[in-house]
């Protein structure tokens, strides 16, 4: 697709690196802030530019935050005892939005994955080592992905923190809610059966 | 969706209000860019407006141009007697992608539609009609949409013209390449058999 200006085309290229964005889809965007005043154009990207510059990760948990502690971890009404471990910033968002969550949480930022070559060393676990040993943490949620990768890594944490009187739990892992059995995979299945629960917890 | 940084809440908002991008796929946008260099993600926004900022219309056709005259106008290989007539600059691009046709444009900014608002005075009509007179021009095809705004603007324009020399033509109306004959729409259908052409053309 060739295109009769150098700046849209530029502009085309630059839009066409984002995820999922074609560069069909970037043309349409594009022409849509071509047809923008000026001033918004400069607000989205004011936006854009201050959110990279502006926000770090938060220095005790690594979630995304505007001061030196996040929102989450500088709020203190929540339980701070109880940490949940996850991958990246995606999955605090996804728990946050259940709003069933009032601990903290500590993000990985992945999972041991030797073959990415990912080991320990790429991850914040040693930081989460130090919080169970500077603050003090009653349990660690594990909701990780339900992966050999994932299940190495709640095994490598558990390991190195032992001996210790923290409680370790990790998500439920099951039929998915509106899912259909015959398309879960088998050990999906298995497990589920192995874990299955009593009916009157379905009406918690 | 709640968002643990007000930073990045102004970023993933501004994005969603791009055509066809939700809040998920915005924030998904977002923490790609969150996780790219500085430079990469300065580069992102200076492609953006510099875009909006030094990218005019052509003062000929009223395509996009980084100079006064846009590539199409100053490219003096082409016809400068043949215009194409179409509503946007997407049309433009399009057009030249099937690498078929080696004339000029005029963008007129849309079709005539009294309901939604647009008289011929809200489209580059004028110009169109001054370009007849200071250019010499043997044809204008007119690539507008196949309605009936598309309809009554070319007449609107051919009405203006009278008496003149210049061809008016359209582009073809019919069943498109690959359709289905039953999914086609009874006056698509009804003006093919009317304009029905000699199969020898389909090998041209």
């Amino acid at each position: 697709m060739q295109l009769p200006s150098a700046l849209l085309e530029q502009a085309v290229s630059e839009f066409s690196k984002l995820p999922g964005i074609g560069r069909k889809t970037a043309l349409r965007l594009v022409l849509h802030l071509l047809k923008q005043d000026t001033e918004k154009v400069e607000q989205f990207t004011e936006a854009v530019i201050r959110m990279r510059k502006e926000t770090h990760l938060c220095q005790r948990c690594f979630n995304i935050a505007d001061q030196q502690l996040c929102s989450i971890c500088s709020d203190m009404h929540r339980k701070q005892d109880l940490i949940c471990v996850v991958e990246n910033i995606r999955d605090v968002i996804a728990i946050e939005n259940t709003q069933q969550f009032s601990g903290t949480y500590h993000v990985l930022g992945g999972v041991i994955s030797p073959l990415d070559g990912v080991g320990p060393d790429q991850l914040q676990i040693d930081r989460l080592l130090r919080r169970t040993v500077e603050e003090p943490v009653a349990e660690l949620i594990f909701a990780l992905s339900p992966t050999i990768q994932g299940d190495t890594t709640i095994y490598y944490i558990q390991k190195k923190l032992q001996p210790t009187t923290i409680r370790f739990t990790t998500i439920a892992r099951g039929i998915a809610f509106g899912g259909e059995l015959e398309y879960a995979d088998e050990m999906t299945l298995a497990r589920s059966l192995q874990h299955r629960m009593p009916v009157e917890q379905l009406r918690m």
